[in-house]
């Protein structure tokens, strides 16, 4: 299955009456991640159908309330419907000190084990690996400490040509050896190429995470061919003064960091209130990166195996 | 004008899609009280069209999170709007250990004062008062300590009959003697009785709010003759074993206080999210007491002036 990224919100710090603050679902292979948990996100999960039992991770950027106000009702929320597995939090510091709080004074007795991750955010980390998905950390520059999350499908297992193998006649040995990436020798001598033999089952796909952050070509450079880019674009040009001193990102700043990437789509969101309506962010964006789509609430984008 | 209260959130502590969990706002002659802050309470508040930043104070009656989560997303965002006036906020104890972990790991500087008091839960005090209204706190029986909040307009100031003042040929003096509520002797000897020159230009009312709670008779005596009764109705007779133990009320119960109160209506809140449509919980309460209604959010219910 493709790589699904459900759009739950993108208001930036002032929410209105119509756009929640920034959290979204990657749906990797069907585990669960949450991408940030601004206010509401426990309730936009259900009006998007999504189980919140079904949750394995949950990355926030960084902690300013609009991006993490929203996973402490969800935490209790979790506890009310009796979850049981484990759940993996990463977050920056002092996140720890923030769940003890949270703890402390409102969950003392959660029946799930809460395994929380303070990340580093000036490293480009592995932090999280299973069978099919890595996710890791890009530093981010903000005005707090901030991590992007970069999540890539591994390269899956060969898979052995089922009409070369007759052709050839190969033995279980030789496929074992194929599946591994080896050249076979035939018992004519002949040598095979795996090439000819194998073929990927799927190309694996990737999907980074950038919010909140100034214009950032190191960060552009560690998520270098990602198959799609969420990046904040909180302002248009105009407002490029504010968008520096506020560690944010404009339209066009966000554009220039998917062509840098060589991304394949651009998804703008987080955008200021000021904009009723983000047509004129996605002009400026597209007018330098011409396949960028805006974060609309509840929309998902699926990414490969198209 | 008359005192009106707009449902904000009605949910219990699961929240549902379309649900959100319990706030609402009660405005007294145009000064907004809050009470209550479940998730969400300011969008709530700009769907509604109501303006945080007109808040005068707020009224928490326990420290569980669906009561409690939307305060801060809320504080911090008065605070992006420029808020100088200082908010009052009146919460359980251990509120002010919780504010300030929010203030520590969030907000360190609003530039607005948050002046906050710690209720005690087990005494009918009066919290709050300013030129027409009091608010009085009302003990609950609940797993947490909890308060509920009665809201009371203050006596007007007696207005003098235009007509007995020309009838009489009173005298400035003897007009503001009658204001006083004092009898009036004329030059001519004659005493005219105070009630004669004098009425109220209106009738004060009253509110009281009541979640979450055991049913409580001491309660229902503490507020008796309110106009109106905000109660909590969280479960049907049919689940009064839950209630009692989790220290909710049933619909039925929430009928019965209302009724001891000498209530002039009730209103039914706090719907467990097993109940989709609380029709039943209205026909089990309407058949104690009839004038129920249920707390549909977005329903301003408007009190007195009629």
């Amino acid at each position: 299955m493709p790589v699904k990224v459900t759009i739950l919100g993108a208001a930036s710090a002032k929410p209105t009456a119509d756009r929640h603050p920034s959290a979204q679902i990657v749906n990797v292979n069907e585990q669960y991640y949450l991408v940030d948990a601004g206010e509401g996100v426990q309730q936009q999960m259900f009006r998007r159908g999504i189980n919140p039992l079904k949750l394995r991770a949950v990355f926030i950027s960084h902690l300013h309330g609009d991006h993490v106000f929203g996973l402490f009702p969800l935490l209790s929320t979790l506890g009310l419907y009796g979850r049981q597995t484990p759940l993996t939090i990463f977050a920056p510091h002092p996140f720890g000190e923030i769940l003890d709080c949270f703890r402390r004074y409102f969950e003392q007795h959660l029946q799930y084990d809460i395994e929380w991750t303070e990340v580093d955010t000036t490293s480009h980390a592995l932090l999280f690996e299973n069978r099919t998905t890595e996710v890791w950390s890009i530093p981010l520059r903000h005005t707090k400490p901030a991590a992007g999350y970069f999540f890539k499908e591994k390269t899956p297992a060969l898979n052995v040509d089922k009409f070369k193998i007759d052709r050839y006649g190969l033995s279980v040995a030789q496929i074992v050896a194929a599946k591994r990436g080896e050249n076979i020798t035939l018992d004519d001598g002949r040598t095979i190429p795996n090439g000819e033999l194998t073929y990927l089952p799927y190309k694996p796909v990737s999907y980074a995470y950038m919010s909140d952050t100034n214009y950032s070509a190191r960060a552009a450079e560690l998520i270098r061919g990602t198959d799609v880019l969420y990046h904040e674009a909180t302002y248009a040009s105009d407002e490029s003064a504010a968008a520096r001193e506020r560690g944010h990102s404009t339209a066009a700043q966000a554009a220039k960091v998917a062509l840098l990437a060589e991304a394949g789509k651009l998804i703008i969101g987080h955008f200021s209130s000021r904009y009723k309506d983000p047509r004129i962010l996605l002009d400026e964006a597209r007018a330098i990166f011409p396949n960028t789509e805006t974060a609309e609430e509840g929309k998902t984008f699926e990414i490969g195996r198209g």
